[in-house]
């Protein structure tokens, strides 16, 4: 165990969690045993539900490991093998999805953009048009290096439109972000982890993809542990109540009590908009304590809030994070603008109450590191 | 949580844990913490230990998820795109592995041996005489199919003769099953899971590797998630206290304690001597109340022992699992052998104690269900 007192996690994942999920990850599980199939199916059908989807036409793959690992399997099994893939780069997430593609194989067609504002159907379709050998458009929903949100219902409907096919990178945006997949026929598959807007304990990547194309996919992905069109076939084989190898199922086990605490609080308008506080009560308590933000207000979302790292010589981010522990406090200890920022989360477990007190530690420390010493 | 009381888990992996494995489980925990980044170097070096290899040649490099993820990153970082790698196939991890390297595209030369002895350098060696574009031997040190061992000892020493190279799939014998890197400079690289013979809790896959191999092999993987030579140089320049890409967290905080219960023990040659005795108290038991051993005893590791299902057709197995669940042990409802097997666990956190009175419930079970009906 980590010897310190009890810690806010304010970070865009893995999030501070609620005690019960906590308490479901001390218990000895053996993935396959019959006990276990109904969570799995259960958590299935959940996450169809949540992602809007309709069982029967959308299944839910889960992968283990990382958000990119699913990411690249979303990739790799939807994209064929040297394929064109449109990704808007407006964001470090946007850059290694990019890279993701690049490795497996597939051809991405950059389309550069500022990391202060989302991108539009208005960005897309131009490049779209230019070039019709471009069979996907693949973006973050939720940018988690700034903070802005890209419109993923404007981008797939002219995605739609235009008669391509949509990846979505929900990680961090799942459950809180309004998407709805019967709402969009053309995206092949989003993905999520764990960790993030639920509320889970991170360890687990989920696929939410159309099963048609999931199956005129097979043979696509060039590699056995990142093809979803395999989970696919495997779940189908299973009846949909086992896990394609051994997954870490006690985080499984905890994601299962985290969807029960995300239907009592309401679901996803319940949970955007304490999140959507959360945000802008930092949004503005940061401003009022001094700190600039990074993002104008109306484009700054619901997950993450960037502001800018003070001027003075005297701040240093490390420092200043370990001080700000020492609060209790845990904010980022790094940042993925393009200008030095300072990297705060909205989202987990936390209320504007843990907000407000957050704000408040962040400018004493600020104050003993700065005003102190002048 | 799972409704049901304490249960004995008799299975290759995920494994039995203790209770203070568990108990770190259960805390939230930023995976880039400074808190932290002590607990990442600890256990890279540890592990280095624990393979017999030298820190400055030899580099823990952890990858999330499944044991077959870290299996294919250390095929395809390793073995160059289209390159020969031969397997000895002889049970059904080594079947995955090769599935494993084909579709990453290589090229798998497979010799087909029986599942009821482990392989030896007389086996391997006509091969790669006959061959010489074989660059590589592959194979799963314990096969948790059947239960026999490969001479790792035997091959690496046969592979460093030819002038070949070695990948070691030791994901159910790391930490049991001797084998030390120092005397195996063939050897690239070693796999492992953290749910198998350490008794951690599953969720990360670790590849032990020698760092100039690793980085000679840059720009192989054709994948970034699943490239070793990657991990490698991350690592490097966090200076090793961190992990590429968001971990399962908790279960490295759950395998950091478990690396304290091994020590703790007396490390390989005590944990080789308790899974022995387990393992031979189970086959010696399994055959006093009359079931057949799959393997002769010689061909015996000891980690899983297999042994022929009752020919009465009365026996199914899903039944007698949750037959025997009802007594408080779970066995593996599924088997991985050329005939019908039950397929039982000797490792985790357990005893011959536990491994009597598991018999005991095997034999009161199969009373029940063949005899008394009789």
């Amino acid at each position: 165990m980590l010897e310190r007192p009890a810690m806010l996690l304010l970070i865009p994942g893995p999030v501070q969690t609620r005690p019960e999920v906590r308490a479901a990850m001390a218990q000895d599980i053996a993935p396959w045993d019959r006990d276990f199939q109904a969570v799995y199916a259960r958590i299935r059908e959940r996450i169809v539900g949540v992602a809007g989807g309709t069982p029967g036409v959308h299944a839910t793959l889960p992968l283990q490991g990382a958000g990119h690992f699913v990411t690249e399997a979303a990739l790799r099994t939807f994209v064929v093998p040297g394929g064109k893939v449109l990704i808007p780069m407006n964001g470090a997430y946007a850059t290694r999805m990019a890279r993701l593609a690049r490795e497996a194989g597939r051809e991405v067609v950059p389309l550069d953009l500022p990391d202060t504002r989302g991108a539009t159907a208005a960005d897309i379709v131009p490049v779209l048009e230019a070039d019709t050998s471009i069979g996907h458009v693949a973006f973050v929903f939720n940018e988690t290096g700034s903070g802005i949100v890209n419109d993923a219902d404007g981008i797939g409907r002219a995605v739609r439109g235009l008669g391509r096919r949509m990846i979505l990178d929900a990680v961090s945006a799942f459950g809180v972000l309004p998407f709805r997949l019967d709402e969009h026929p053309e995206c092949d598959v989003l993905v999520f982890t764990s960790g993030k807007c639920l509320e889970g304990m991170p360890g687990m990547g989920f696929a939410v993809a159309r099963m048609d194309r999931a199956e005129a996919c097979a043979g696509h992905a060039q590699s056995w542990s990142l093809d979803l069109s395999d989970v696919l076939a495997n779940a189908k084989r299973s009846g949909w109540g086992s896990i394609r190898f051994t997954p870490p199922v006690q985080a499984i086990a905890a994601f299962d009590v985290a969807l029960d605490l995300y239907e009592a609080e309401g679901g996803q308008p319940a949970r955007y908009a304490r999140y959507r506080a959360n945000a802008d009560a930092l949004y503005d308590g940061l401003a009022a304590i001094g700190l600039r933000p990074y993002l104008e207000k109306q484009h700054q979302g619901p997950v993450i809030v960037t502001v800018h790292q003070p001027s003075d010589p005297r701040f240093d981010l490390m420092t200043f994070v370990e001080a700000l522990k020492r609060r209790g406090v845990l904010i980022s200890n790094f940042y993925n603008t393009s200008a030095p920022t300072l990297r705060i989360g909205a989202i987990g477990a936390i209320t504007t109450d843990d907000i407000r007190r957050a704000v408040a530690a962040i400018g004493a420390t600020l104050d003993d590191m700065l005003a102190k010493a002048a």
